[in-house]
């Protein structure tokens, strides 16, 4: 890792699979670190999957120390029960960079597949394509992962504009 | 305290308000230890609002050291971005009792109020003032902490049964 390269982390949030992506930014040069799929045991106590979640992120952020997240801003067009639960997980994964100091972006599903494809209305197997380009070391095992190191190039692309709304508030 | 009574956390989640109360239960015996209502910024990243609850649970986690938790189900009858909101908040809330290894029960409005006031369909106010009959030591300053009491108190009355359920599964 070039020492003036950024680590970013991107999170694609859901409580039976959570997807997670590191990418090292330095100028326009993207380069890919590391991908994965966490997995919480689908039985068991909801607060029981949701620690199992919270260990998982603590342990990709330490083996990899990212400086910035990344999560995807959840679709809400499905039935309320299911919105609940996805929010306890988004929750849970929003907080554990958090709790480790980093910032955490939030983008819209359609700005990156943009960011991603070119196109808002992409396939999950357009992005997945183009991710095989842009990373080309890249092997994500999942939709999941690959969605993950999709936000996190999305924020590679728009972190520097945040920073700036953030310093302008 | 009595050394075999059973130390209870009710929680009633929430974004910008959390109520959280702790009894102690021997026998059929209630008594109240404390409550109390997290208030998180309403302002700033919402990754920053999670932590700031997160760690707003711990302290109370580590003050008062309950053995269980108890968490309200949520109404799911509201707008999707609420709802999601909600759920963000509630994963945080059900995920602290659980890294401290305590179960984490849930249990429905519904049942929370008829187990206080004996009806599933009363009022807050309701609520609050058979709270102040069934623990005269306590002064909850927030409906959420007034809830977060019941909720503990409905635990109370039906931890021996959710505890059977699980032995027989």
């Amino acid at each position: 890792m070039d020492l003036n390269a950024i680590r970013i982390l991107g999170l694609d949030p859901g409580l039976r699979r959570t997807g997670w992506g590191v990418i090292d930014v330095l100028g326009s040069r993207l380069s890919f670190v590391a991908c994965g799929t966490i997995l919480p045991p689908e039985a068991g106590e909801m607060a029981e999957r949701l620690a199992f979640l919270h260990r998982g992120l603590v342990d990709v952020l330490l083996r990899f120390a990212p400086a910035e997240a990344a999560v995807e801003e959840t679709f809400v067009n499905m039935n309320p029960s299911s919105t609940l639960k996805l929010g306890q997980a988004r929750g849970v994964v929003m907080l554990a960079p958090a709790q480790m100091g980093l910032p955490v972006a939030e983008y819209a599903p359609l700005l990156v597949k943009k960011s991603v494809v070119g196109a808002g209305r992409a396939e999950k197997a357009q992005v997945r394509m183009m991710i095989g380009i842009l990373l080309p070391k890249a092997t994500p095992e999942t939709d999941d992962a690959s969605d993950a190191l999709a936000i996190a190039i999305t924020h590679a692309h728009h972190r520097g504009a945040a920073a700036r709304a953030r310093a302008a508030l």
